[in-house]
């Protein structure tokens, strides 16, 4: 049996069942994006890593050493703020191959400094080795978080209501575009899902002011798809969900250029990766001032796009015309690609 | 310029150059094979990560998925071994190629699980990627010490002396025996050399011994080959070093293989990699002391090689005919090999 047969997270499930830990020191482990850790002080540790592959994840023609390193850097902290913690130490793993040149890899850690330095991050250690055909930049980061606001995603209960940060589908939107340079299209429309992609930008403020606020009940961003990454919640907390079809957040961007590429835009906003928002479950009575708080403080828009149901219900969208249908999890999964 | 003109080293130099950090809570960051973080606990945390890439550092016929598990672990328990912690988390990041058979996988796991039992670290999480060519085990490492005990890189002395656990090069002539499968050798000889590179052991209880002696001055362990380390010892120390050449243990094993392929044991035991012994360095009145605690407690064997010397003496080796020579540094360099 190969990866491609099983794909990722049968994998994961595979390998990671035996697994050994000491359970009074770990509060999570595998099974979240990042693992909670106990430790002597008030706080928690939190600890996260994330791999740029090149082939993979990029391509050298498509995103600037520049754009890649800020990128593995966001990414990391795409999944502390998701549990609405600060991330302070990193280490840098880079595996290059010996033609880089050594400008290359003075621009990947450019970005991996500039943007370290907007997040407080120190950048520590790491290791430096030879990969013979691709480059990779693995990120291991660590933060911490008072345990009284902790989001998991094991949090959600029946009855919540589901809210997601911004916009849903521009980054694939703008992988298709990168991937597609001959696309006669609008430049500023372009150049805007294409940044989505290439230089996203994590929900650290908006992931504080939810874990501080006390009002949600679990959270996690959206790095395979929303379909997916819902599934991976109501996973975790044994839980079914229903979503809204025209509540998805879809931005004018991937909306005129799906229309102008005759694909449906649904597909990039449920099924898409690479989006870093915030998917975030909460107690009705609070979806609403969520809203407000984040709205208040911040430009971001939150949309409450659905409801968690019992795990018995399953995962369903309700179709712009009333039908209930289930939600296929066609998010990301490279092995199956 | 690329970065086989400049090596792994010059680049490291360059890249960390205005790397951004909190002095107030990074007692050790780049410059090290460990990070050491303040926590507000009484011990610091000690960050580590290594990683093995196929074609790099192993070839998939010529070590078992099992092996590969098991020594990634190794390799970062022998990190932080060398500052006299002990570990106590783990994050996985694996990359696959989308043909790996899964039962591959397992055994990967399997050898990582079986490895972290025994230093009784948590694996709490991580990452599964799709690598387009090459498989990796990036393994990312957090431990702890308590401040007193604490050894670093930088504080060896002039005047100290120099030691060394175990024989060196095992490794290293095992690699050149699992590369020419055709040498015409003693089986117990290639048997034993051969797993001193597939299954190395990290010296985790005899760093413990040095570290809680407060007897030792520096230590880090030996990856690169002695040459190389100790250079970074001296660079990191700011001082300079001799050694003996007639004093640097060898084991039988290694030199009757370099013997009978006609090389220079001193090659494999100067230059050669993945060792993973204790290199340390202590004062003149604490080097016998050092030795009977671990001979003491342990069945390893430690050697007195050398000494500290002031920055401008440089690092030079006693050759056994009474020569002195510049110790030249040609360490495990991935990138100019």
């Amino acid at each position: 049996m190969e990866l491609k047969d099983i794909g990722e997270f049968s994998l994961i499930k595979k390998i990671t069942k035996d697994i050994f830990v000491d359970k009074s020191m770990v509060i999570a482990g595998v099974g979240d994006d990042v693992a909670v850790i106990k430790t002597k002080s008030e706080k928690y540790s939190l600890l996260t890593c994330d791999v740029l592959i090149e082939g993979t994840h990029f391509k050298r023609e498509t995103i600037t050493p520049y754009q890649l390193g800020k990128k593995a850097i966001a990414i990391n902290v795409s999944d502390i703020a998701a549990k609405g913690g600060i991330p302070n130490q990193a280490l840098i793993s880079i595996g290059l191959t010996k033609d880089t040149k050594v400008k290359y890899v003075e621009e990947i850690y450019r970005g991996i400094k500039e943007e370290a330095k907007k997040f407080n991050i120190d950048i520590v250690g790491g290791n430096t080795a030879l990969s013979k055909d691709k480059i990779f930049v693995d990120i291991f980061l660590i933060g911490e978080i008072e345990p009284e606001f902790l989001l998991l995603r094991s949090g959600a209960k029946t009855g919540d209501k589901i809210l997601v940060t911004g916009n849903l589908g521009d980054s694939s939107a703008g992988l298709e575009i990168i991937e597609n340079l001959d696309f006669k299209f609008e430049e500023k429309i372009k150049i805007k899902l294409k940044q989505a992609h290439l230089n996203p930008c994590p929900r650290f403020v908006e992931g504080k002011i939810i874990a501080k606020s006390r009002l949600a009940h679990s959270m996690m961003d959206i790095s395979d798809g929303l379909s997916s990454d819902l599934a991976k919640i109501c996973e975790a907390s044994g839980v079914g969900a229903i979503i809204w079809e025209d509540k998805i957040p879809i931005s004018k961007e991937t909306l005129a250029f799906a229309k102008s590429v005759k694909k449906s835009p649904l597909n990039f906003a449920l099924h898409g990766g690479e989006d870093y928002e915030l998917l975030l479950t909460s107690p009705p009575e609070n979806a609403n001032l969520i809203i407000q708080k984040i709205q208040g403080k911040t430009e971001t828009k939150v949309s409450e796009l659905g409801e968690i149901k019992d795990k018995e219900f399953g995962i369903k969208i309700v179709k712009t015309d009333g039908r209930i249908m289930p939600l296929n999890t066609y998010g990301w999964d490279h092995f199956r690609m």
